[in-house]
């Protein structure tokens, strides 16, 4: 085995330099698509890009691609990378860790003059987390052909912008039709992520390396009731829309409680309360359901109960409902000779490791339309994520990074 | 009696012009305190009393008085007027027809060459909503010395911007010591109003006589639990801060059905959910409530239950929680010479009328703490407030302003 060296300092200081293009206070991160502080972001990533001699390419949504040119360049390349888009008031690892990890990756490569047969492409994905169009991974949504351009062209924002308008004034200018990647653009695609639950920290190993993706639905529901002033209107006279939503709230917590798998998960994670002044009785409410389980059957079961209670609260209490299916995605498997060589690469390196599900939606879900995937985890302290106090120790992330560089670089030898 | 004429066409132009300063999509109206909005509509006041020859004065935290010189100018003076400030997506007459109708008022009573005895004065309330530093009635609490300089000192927005930076930057630089006024700083207060509820429209009267306004508390809670990404936290990992909101939603609604008092009305009108993205895990929310009644003891119970609930759902939940009592203001009872010049006028001018008890918060309930008090309402079509379809036909405004003229005129002359 080929020896690699991994610039831990080098990861640390692009990590922290990332975390200073955000817009909220540290250690909080907030960097949603396409704003002010994305857009030098991005700069950022096509700097470090630039500087591992990659050529870069960017499509009509944003995603940005840096390849290293190998030997037989018209094979499929192989891919890696992640997202730098956070959350409002989120951690510094989420996402990033794949894209400095890969950067770095390469460049341990190159440094080690193992220069590779297949092309090495590095992604940076549009819009992995949902906050800015309500729809999580944009970008490989729309690579794989799952968004298509009328989609697309229909993604508004909170403030009523179109998505089609927002990524134009961020000079994305290109055709839409451009962005689809047919099935076999890629050889394999490998994502660097950190875990962001705990299991990895509980069995104490270092490297997960993802069999399979869990398949999220997220619903979008409206209650209308009526407002009025909170003093002057009487309780039996009332059409309070945020009971309705309380009951809906409480039930989405029983239904994954009790769905009979202890993979269940079901989260209300936005609510948006209309007018939401202390004096003014709600009349409208909005709230976004996030729906997951590792079997498409329980999590299409809850999705249906959820419905069905929205419905059964709402005529109770005499409101209209409206529900929208944002988004229901199937499981994605991984590829089998990705599994095994970073599987065998965990192995030569010394590293204990274990195979695992994603409950968490990542790109790779979407890239496995295109071409094999898995991915590579590294442990989450305490399982946190999308919060501040997410965190990955170097040591761990460095790891990772070294299991990824040698699996790139056994995939590019691949025929 | 003297005839006065009241001009409808000008009240309902000069409504429709303050309805254009407002910063929702019309026939919504958002109107904030020391917001530019707000503060172009206070300048159109500005102007219209001083075409109704009024002398202006303002002080520290903005509210504009405009006096119509009487000849016994050293008595006390009589006092009238509302507010024009408006809680997002709220209508066009709560307040607005207090501070337009008195302008009318004075300018009917100069048209029939009235000159008053007592001075008269016009009163635009500042913030008597609660919207953008959390509590109501501001003005006429740092009036009555209800809000001392340190509590004024004290208030923030949820830009954590100081209520002493934004008011010195709207031009209000005087010293607050200087709002205070003493007991007998004016002969009588009478306020114009929308009913905002529908008692008035059963009973097919037009004319409300408030003898009584019910005592309302604001709670502040702080739920804190822990946050997560919301694919990789599983449900007996979580302390998800939404589901408990949830439970005390239903509980304050339930506290206030089964109160004993079908007066009782207890409100969650504001609640804001961190991070709130739908892939997270709330881990953090805040909810403003509402609780009012006629009867204080049974106020007060209601508050204690709630304060109970919340700690009990809670520790249930192994959550944090933090409760503040924003304001908790004892009821006011109207001044018998008011209501009995109010219930005379409107017997003379042939208008149909009732006594009645407001549930509605308003400046007259501090302004009781200075002077006697009392106020006039006008139906409010199907009871609707504080939302865009909030109505009160010209036609019962006018009479509202004729009885609003006739009282003061009789007022102004009372020894």
């Amino acid at each position: 085995m080929m020896t690699l060296t991994i610039d831990s300092d080098r990861i640390e200081s692009e990590l922290k330099h990332l975390a200073t293009f955000s817009d909220a206070p540290p250690p909080a991160i907030t960097r949603v698509l396409f704003t002010e502080t994305e857009l030098r972001a991005r700069n950022y990533i096509r700097e470090l890009m630039k500087s591992a001699n990659l050529e870069i390419r960017e499509d009509a949504v944003g995603n940005i691609f840096g390849r290293w040119i190998g030997s037989q360049h018209n094979l499929p390349a192989v891919a890696t990378g992640s997202h730098i888009d956070a959350i409002p008031f989120s951690g510094m690892y989420d996402g990033t860790v794949g894209v400095i990890g890969a950067i770095e990756a390469v460049r341990a490569l190159q440094d080690a003059n193992n220069n590779p047969q297949r092309s090495i492409e590095i992604i940076m994905f549009t819009s992995e987390e949902p906050t800015r169009f309500g729809l999580g991974c944009l970008g490989s949504r729309a690579m794989a052909g799952v968004l298509s351009k009328d989609d697309l062209l229909a993604l508004r924002d909170a403030d009523d912008m179109q998505f089609d308008e927002v990524r134009q004034q961020a000079g994305y200018t290109q055709s839409l039709e451009t962005v689809i990647m047919l099935q076999g653009t890629y050889h394999a695609f490998v994502e660097l992520h950190i875990e962001q639950g705990t299991r990895l920290e509980n069995s104490g190993n270092t490297i997960g390396i993802v069999t399979a993706i869990a398949a999220p639905a997220t619903l979008r529901i409206v209650i209308q009731g009526d407002g009025g002033h909170a003093g002057a209107v009487l309780m039996p006279n009332r059409r309070d829309a945020l009971p309705a939503v309380a009951e809906i709230v409480l039930a989405v917590e029983k239904i994954a409680q009790l769905s009979g798998s202890p993979d269940s998960v079901a989260t209300v994670g936005l609510v948006d309360v209309y007018p939401n002044a202390v004096n003014s009785i709600p009349s409208r409410v909005l709230l976004e359901i996030d729906i997951r389980d590792i079997d498409l059957e329980t999590r299409d079961a809850m999705v249906v109960e959820i419905q069905s209670t929205v419905n059964a609260v709402c005529e109770n209490r005499q409101l209209s409902s409206e529900i929208t299916i944002l988004n229901a995605d199937k499981p994605c498997h991984a590829g089998a000779t990705i599994v095994e060589t970073v599987e065998a690469v965990t192995k030569e390196l010394n590293y204990s490791s274990q195979k695992l599900v994603s409950r968490a939606y990542h790109d790779a879900l979407f890239m496995a339309q295109i071409c094999p995937t898995s991915m590579i985890f590294v442990p989450s302290e305490n399982g946190y994520s999308h919060r501040p106090e997410e965190f990955t120790s170097l040591e761990d992330i460095t790891k990772g990074v070294k299991v990824l560089a040698h699996t790139l670089a056994h995939l590019s030898t691949q025929t």
